[in-house]
């Protein structure tokens, strides 16, 4: 009898999983679980919860300094955002989770791992194309594309049918997404994109009306665009994303509203929560803009967008993400510095920006003189510079063009 | 005698420019002044300053309307900022003010046009392209690259020789520039960028602090990317503009402090309002990813990189101005429909997104079965957009690769 | 009984599917097939052919016209390659001939469309997303996809069977697809990329080795980035493409050979013959350089590769492509002059560029004194440029990194 | 009396050079010239005419290995052309002369550094950049932008009052600058664009009429990007040039013709010969395109275009630069393998492409059966990638629009 690993949450859904492989492959089900600061009891009791349910063995791994360091910093220096506004966090902890279940099933030898996303979302194609990239040989299985069971109803009979235990808890009338960098929501009453999230939804965000009225401040440090510490302390990475959550919650920072686009081709809303994630990027591009040259900030504004994409669709484990990489790790070298930020309901304001690494060089932006920089060579400049347009001007009479474009 | 156009604000350096011209060149000088929405005040008195200061004629014109209709609503639909932060109001404005001066210069007969501003700076860029681009036969005379005034103390001494009347108003610790757009705020005491700027400074926006504590609401309505009515109302342009800046500013939206890259070179810190202009790039945006396609939207997100460039460079009237223009009115077909607001000092969130042209389609979205969308499916697109990677895996080993770079 | 509209050949293949959609679906069958400039013979007793083989109806269409004008030449104006060489003669001529189907469908009623194309090919794609496009409401069946038939012999057993004629001719070593614009080959013996194709496969170009030993010119004329004229003689679009692959082919111009990327996520090999096209494609260039400016001529570049990649997709009938056609034809406004080009044993050379749009302008590039450029300017113009650069130098010591990087 | 340290070529301009900078300035003149693979006879004497026109010192450095391996080499890993076309070969020997000037400069002591290079053209922008990046501290003189001489006579006219000898050599009607790379020629006879470069002013390869009539081939190894053997033979980078050099030479391989933007602001004629050069990047592109992922392949299609407006510009010493560097270094980990070529007249063909890390998988190509892809996965490729344009064709009619275009 051969091993699956599968990817396994404790809802009814993974439950139910876990009886279908053995039905229906005969397979013997190895649970997996990571922890990525899904939050307090999420992983409770779960170990003889799965064992309950027909799993041989189980794995409960605490992955949240891989999280963190691995893939959320890495997402930070490159600034990428999914459509201007989505931070990603869903879809940059998938590639670390599906790693880790490789792992497990290699030293398992498992001929395939399992997973229960549905057949609609983005996460599916996460979770496989890691797997294709790090262990082509693994089957992969996806029972929401597969099996006969189609809606919650379906699922509580089977479950039922093997006296597995459904879960007591009213259902939310949306899907969560938990780890420590975001809460996402979508699915249910949010479908509509002509209606406003119900307030109690949020769990890591105050709303604006709710947040203190004293403006609280944090200072971040960064070296070489990873953050270190926090108002001047030294602090690992797992307790640094906590405390920026912590802040930034209470002051009601971090939530977007999104109608995005999908990798499998529809759009959908999401509404996400990403505290810490959105002091961490914008404290980040503020020491950027003191570090980087015009130049490259101009270009590492396009790679963010690829970026983005690329952890969007699920290619973590590409060759154009490492790439990419190194390309980030190069204009990284200076981002070194303090960003000081105000929060208050809502708003982030910087109140210093500081960094031995600076570009900024305040004599050459005053108006007066400078010893660098001669302001008759602006002159010379302009001309050069215009020149084309000029010339053009000359030869194709542009004033007459505009003109007749405008009647 | 031959005749220069000059741009003429009324405050001591373009006064004493008028001399100067003069003087140095034996110009006769004609004063012109632009109503881009300065507010009021700023243009009252200004003929008879003028005049009294030695201009042979003056020009005042009403630029307002093709400043939001030709430069303004063009800019929103192309969504670009200027390092991600900046909404450009000042770069937006210049060359509608210099076409405006190379047309009294052609009506004028007059061989040149001169401006105040200094050698430092990205306006004397932004007037002097436009010049070269209509009117490549007029000289430009910029005299602070050339005269021998260095400072204000210069100024005002060169002033007192020749009896011009030096204001008696304080000079303000920074310099700003004002239009229906926005007021930038940039120099003296806002150098360091380790120094947040004052409370008081600020003239369109109040503070979230000082905003009210009940939420506005407000609705715009755009078709094919044009902004054309506010809460149901048929709006012409620049009231629109002027209304979305009264109730943006009243709760505190639309404030950027940022330190930015110039085009001659040097980094600067720059303090921007833009209220109502931050209130339509947010409506505008929502209205387009619920109307755009996936690889429009991405398309276009690096379009507006390059719009953003253009517009600070100066190169309005460039050939590729015009041909990103067309692609983007071309992605405007269907930006047509309804946001609505809300807003809470200085949050902006969505309260309902309404479209004849949404491409959303709860249906596809929903994880419930529909007709169109074949849950099987995704595992053949799994497949084959994975097959890459897993051929890479297959071939070259990507997780012994991945396990190695680790160590 | 409903009605299918199907791509039809003649070959062995979709004589077969005439039947198997009979048989399997019970459809009444309607044969469509495009004169897209296949040659002569392509299309000689076809209809006899589709209506003995039990096709109720057939519709046999000269489109050579459309896809000279409708898709080559915007394409050509494009500049766009796929992967740096393939002038995609066989992607740009599918969404073409789908529509045509789409009209013929709409036309008949029919209820869905099916074409022969391969399960692993790229023209699968565009066929089906052009009908998806532009007639969502089709059915679209892919034999190859979804029968048992799994290779030549099974398709030669099922044309026994039911007494489909089995043409005599030798099967080629490999596939080939013609239009006026190219043939393409691929499969068969060209699968090894460490093997030479065999001199005998061409069928437009002669070798190097076997062209003329005298040079061949010809002179091409454009109107806004159209071909309108060859040695200064009108000629219309189809002839002008038919004469240029006479010529070109006759000197050996225009064969590619590449291992390319499929959509579909293989890498394939495939030669291609263009003549004419890459006469077209050299003198457009050359065109371009003369007559747009430097920044649009980079920007379309980097559009040239997206374009490519659209036409490859299949994602002709996409907002995207419409919008960057609308970029495309703004950049064409001067593309307006004559190319004459040397043509000798498969090289090109330019004799000479004529333009009455040349933004070249000879007195500005001479190194003697002219009118318009002060060579003093460009003291300036550099200080500008480079002041980020010295900056960088003066505050991070660049010398003393470059030295330490060599170590 | 300080020192200045002159890029000196032993021609009538830097000779007289030498001449002004110590009459003008006062300064002791260090003269300085590399071997960057001029051809030989170039640097002969060069030391006693130097010292004979006034020079104090002379450095003659054989920077030939470091052009090849620092410059040539990453340019070509890059696949980098200017404007389509130019190979780059002055533009990518600047940063390296200047380079080895400032040691020179900072060895001596000197305060300054000179060169000849005119105020029109783009080599005084990359000499010049390149030392404000290394050594801002360093004055930079160029005579040609600030002295009185303005043309060849003047020229003459100054040695001889001075008694410097003045070659006696004809002029060439054109000016010329070569290394190992490339020889490029502009100015004079070549500035009409409308004109054939003369047949005997090439210097480095045959015109393809003269050229053998018999075919040569070549195979060229590469580990990691980089070209490692000929033929099997493990050769060193200077002499493998030099050979690629000789071969593609002898069969007219190499010559480009161009009309080009430079980067201050003109547009000029180029003709260009990089015979080993052309034989590299398409080696290297044919490796590339079985090597690299698809999508690696597009990003780096349009990183290309960047590097290559980089290296124009004389930005070598640029942030940006070295962070694409990493980019493209990352892209190099596979580009392994040999690939063979034909050469004949002008032409140039692959006899066989060879890779033990190559990504072309024959058996997922060839339209049979195989274990990895399965057909109909395609048909779910498809629904899935073609959502988008199925959904708007259903929610707007495509068709109709489309119809309606045509009108």
């Amino acid at each position: 009898m051969s091993k699956v690993v599968l990817a396994y949450s404790g809802g009814l859904d993974t439950s139910i999983i876990v009886k279908w492989l053995k039905e229906e492959y005969g397979y013997e089900v190895i649970a997996f679980a990571a922890d990525v600061g899904q939050g307090p009891g999420e992983l409770e009791g779960l170990e003889e919860k799965a064992l309950a349910t027909g799993a041989s063995k189980v794995y409960i791994q605490d992955l949240r300094k891989e999280f963190v360091e691995e893939f959320a910093f890495p997402m930070l220096k490159s600034g990428a955002f999914y459509e201007k506004k989505y931070l990603l966090g869903t879809a940059i902890a998938r590639p670390l989770i599906a790693r880790a279940m490789v792992q497990v099933a290699l030293e398992e030898g498992a001929g395939a791992v399992a997973h229960g996303a549905t057949g609609k979302g983005n996460d599916q194609v996460r979770f496989e194309l890691t797997v294709k990239a790090l262990a082509p040989q693994l089957k992969i299985i996806a029972p929401w594309r597969s099996w006969k069971i189609r809606s919650r109803r379906d699922a509580i009979e089977y479950a039922r049918k093997y006296n597995i235990p459904v879960p007591v808890t009213v259902e939310k009338p949306y899907s969560m997404d938990r780890n420590l960098w975001h809460i996402s929501y979508e699915g249910g009453i949010l479908e509509d994109p002509a209606r406003e999230p119900l307030e109690d939804m949020f769990l890591l965000t105050r709303s604006p009306e709710q947040a203190p009225d004293k403006p609280a401040t944090v200072e971040i440090s960064f070296e070489k665009g990873i953050p270190v510490a926090l108002n001047g302390t030294p602090t690992d990475s797992v307790t640094l994303l906590e405390s920026l959550n912590q802040i930034a919650g209470e002051n009601a920072i971090g939530r977007v509203d999104i109608v995005e686009n999908r990798l499998v081709g529809m759009k959908s809303r999401g509404v996400y929560e990403t505290p810490g994630g959105t002091l961490l990027y914008f404290a980040h591009s503020e020491l950027e803009q003191l570090t980087l040259d015009r130049e490259t900030m101009r270009y590492k504004e396009a790679v963010a967008i690829k970026y983005g994409e690329i952890i969007y669709y699920g290619l973590w484990y590409s060759p154009l993400r490492r790439a990419l990489d190194a390309f980030i790790q190069s204009t990284q070298e200076n981002v070194t510095g303090e960003i000081k930020l105000k929060l208050y309901r809502g708003n982030i304001s910087v109140v210093s920006r500081r960094s031995p690494c600076s570009l900024y060089h305040p004599d050459l932006a005053t108006f007066e003189e400078d010893e660098l920089y001669n302001q008759a060579d602006a002159g010379g400049f302009i001309n050069l510079f215009g020149l084309p347009l000029q010339v053009e001007g000359l030869l194709r009479g542009t004033w007459k063009n505009e003109v007749e474009r405008k009647k």
